[in-house]
């Protein structure tokens, strides 16, 4: 019996107050605790790799402020900088191109913002930000502000029902003019679906607009190479790929004007002011440049997982269906997947139902994307897919990761049976009640149940 | 012989590589190497104090987002809510006017911009903002943003000659009325004035003004009490108090409105999104709570080290004085006063030349600040106290931390009189030629001399 990934140690701590409390415990009970957590949920954070833990570790005894005139701030200035030449190469860009940020969200911002007020303030007619229908929060909620806030006009581009961008619309919407920047996600967190930012970028530059990807999945996951892309910057974040949380990179082109987001010592070209962070930087290095130079292997071996996990559950279980672009069809759209993520919808369930049936068993999966506030909504992401928001609650995602085995496999394949007709027999009762109530009433609405408060938002 | 902190590790590499080529290493050398390393910048950074190192590395094994439903998130929820219970209780505030962000820059950001942003909203005429002309340029230069981008009108309040604000200006700029939001620092950066932030807190209350303090340098190093202070928010940074860098916290209360600065996911009450850092948040909780519990017998012990280093420097050497409050009063201004900052003034030298000379004795100083672009500017704190751009190139600051010992004042004062005697020889000498050149130009300029490029900013 395999001892799995500590969830947050949270079996050990019942088991010592167990045996503190004299009632003694059972040996097989132990090894049944500890082995119930079967980690799926690596696209909403990934464990540390523990190579890039003892960088950081390392990184702690020492002390010099990289802006420090004196040998402890000129030695820390050099081993920033040559975690950011680790880092530049690792995903095909110069060293001058790496902008370090606290994360994903806050590079995500810094383009956006950053590169729309640069352009505004070059050509005041310059006021259409144009997003994909199915980025990130980090990236929507950036343009939705720069609407409300700063008078642009917003613009969604569409994606087709596999999730994938219309790049039509892209190119209809940059034809009309006056796009300050453009923003494509290089794969979807919650469907895994690898976006045409190539395509995208040739279209954008045609159109003289710079642009913008969330590469937050994609690095280390699929093939990443910045030059190769055509893209004017891309966002990284640290915690997808085996660095801690709080660490990311903005990567962009010396050509691609930015205001900065943060402003103080001026650190980072001038657009991201803040203490330079040398122990988050060189971990941050290190992790991308261990996961990209494993991406292929473990590419394989995770999509040989995947297909199993896929195969096993749409062949046991009806109206259980693969989002996305299809897998497993030969010389078919594999390369339109991120290798780990395998986005289910289960017909007749919700995803809140499901996600705490598989807690329950000890598997942590997901719904496709952190919830919010601890209350399961439909995903936009689905919906802009053309899910109604009943299909769209339906969502269960498994993401595999560098600690995932054929036995975490095992255990989904057997446990999804019993917590897929347990939640649908729950979704009929809560139907039904619904109906009665809105019979009574004439629309009353029920909100759906939180998984528990200690999930929700502060 | 004492073997003091590790200042990046610089002293080791040499040692090892000297090994390596078989040429042997003298002991007394190698002694000799390891012990020059004084470290008297923990005000630009100090080192992480090693129990917050082993917790961070502790979370470094742990993984789930706090944001997921499952155990393994909410596990992770519980300990970053353990943290923000902790940091809170520290520095007498509520777990709920906690906002953790990734430093003190992004927590005077959110303060400047967010706090105006939300005034302006509720009321159009509210459109100036007013901060201390000795803040740190986090504040600074987001206040300098908010003029040019969003029409603030930027008031700097004024400070008398020993770097301590000005209340009847202060008063004054407040009675005017259309004030969105008032920022005074706690604790001065570069000369160490504790600020008088409880009758700001009073003078902007009664105006009806919400008022912000960068505290960065006064948790853990004078006496704080948020709730007692008055204060509608405060910001605090981890790397200037034994937590990594990349940590910090806006405290503030729940009736002080703040848009976001950085949006997404919705985390930390809506206005600072990014995936939350459990690892980063406990670290940063622990060393906030150590720093307050040893604050007062530390600050009794770095007093005492401080005032000797200042006696015996003032004493040996003419045209050398103290900045700020004085010190070493009876019943004086000692409380007005960072008990590990002695800022000096040496009257005919430069800055730079005195931190190289102080370098080359491995003694690890500082002007007043981590400097901007590798080159040393005329602190605008010092001329804010009025005194001429020369004279605000002559600043010398000793900070003094946790890991300080009687040992390095011992060698700051044996080093000091022969690297002013350098540095002053070196002004004498620019000073004739530039009076030389200036005659053969009629009003040539010559930059001061970089300490090295690898100090400089990318």
């Amino acid at each position: 019996m395999r001892v799995c990934w500590s969830a947050g140690g949270r079996l050990s701590v019942p088991v010592r107050a167990l045996a503190r409390s004299g009632r003694g415990v059972p040996v097989d009970r132990v090894l049944t605790l500890v082995a119930v957590t079967v980690y799926l949920d690596h696209a909403a954070t990934t464990p540390v790799r523990p190579e890039v833990a003892a960088r950081y570790a390392q990184e702690l005894t020492r002390v010099g402020n990289p802006s420090s005139l004196h040998s402890a701030g000129r030695d820390a200035r050099r081993r920033l900088e040559e975690a950011r030449e680790q880092l530049a190469a690792a995903v095909g860009a110069e060293p001058a191109e790496v902008i370090f940020t606290s994360g994903g969200t806050e590079a995500d911002n810094l383009a956006l913002k950053g590169g729309y007020w640069a352009r505004r303030t070059a050509d005041a007619a310059l006021r259409t930000v144009a997003v994909s229908s199915v980025e990130h929060h980090a990236v929507l909620e950036a343009a939705e502000w720069l609407g409300t806030h700063e008078s642009a006009d917003v613009r969604r581009l569409r994606v087709g029902g596999d999730g994938v961008l219309d790049l039509a619309h892209a190119e209809e919407v940059l034809g009309r003019g006056g796009v300050a920047v453009v923003s494509v996600m290089w794969v979807n967190n919650e469907t895994g679906a690898v976006q045409p930012v190539r395509e995208v970028a040739a279209l954008a530059h045609a159109a003289g607009v710079p642009v913008h990807s969330d590469a937050v999945q994609a690095v280390g996951h699929v093939p990443v190479d910045f030059a190769g892309s055509g893209l004017d910057a891309m966002s990284l974040s640290g915690h997808k790929l085996g660095a801690p949380v709080g660490t990311g990179a903005l990567v962009a082109r010396r050509s691609f004007g930015l205001e900065p987001v943060e402003h103080g010592g001026g650190q980072e070209r001038g657009v991201r002011s803040g203490t330079l962070a040398v122990a988050g930087a060189c971990a941050l290095a290190l992790a991308v440049e261990s996961a990209v130079a494993e991406q292929a292997a473990e590419a394989t071996r995770l999509r040989r997982l995947r297909d199993r996990l896929v195969a096993a559950v749409v062949a046991t279980l009806d109206g259980v269906t693969l989002t996305g672009p299809a897998i497993d069809v030969p010389g078919g759209d594999d390369a339109r997947r991120h290798p780990g993520i395998a986005h289910l919808t289960v017909e007749g369930a919700d995803a809140d139902a499901l996600l705490l049936g598989l807690d329950m068993a000890g598997i942590a999966a997901s719904s496709g994307s952190a919830c919010h506030a601890g209350v399961q909504e439909a995903s936009h992401v689905l919906l802009a897919m053309g899910r109604d928001a009943e299909r769209a609650r339906s969502a269960l995602r498994f993401s595999l990761g560098r600690t995932t085995t054929d036995a975490d496999v095992d255990a989904v394949v057997s446990a999804l049976p019993a917590v897929v007709e347990n939640a649908r027999r729950a979704h009929a009762t809560r139907r039904s009640s619904r109906a009665a109530s809105s019979g009574r009433t004439g629309g009353g609405h029920t909100p759906l149940a939180s998984a528990g408060s200690s999930g929700g938002q502060v």
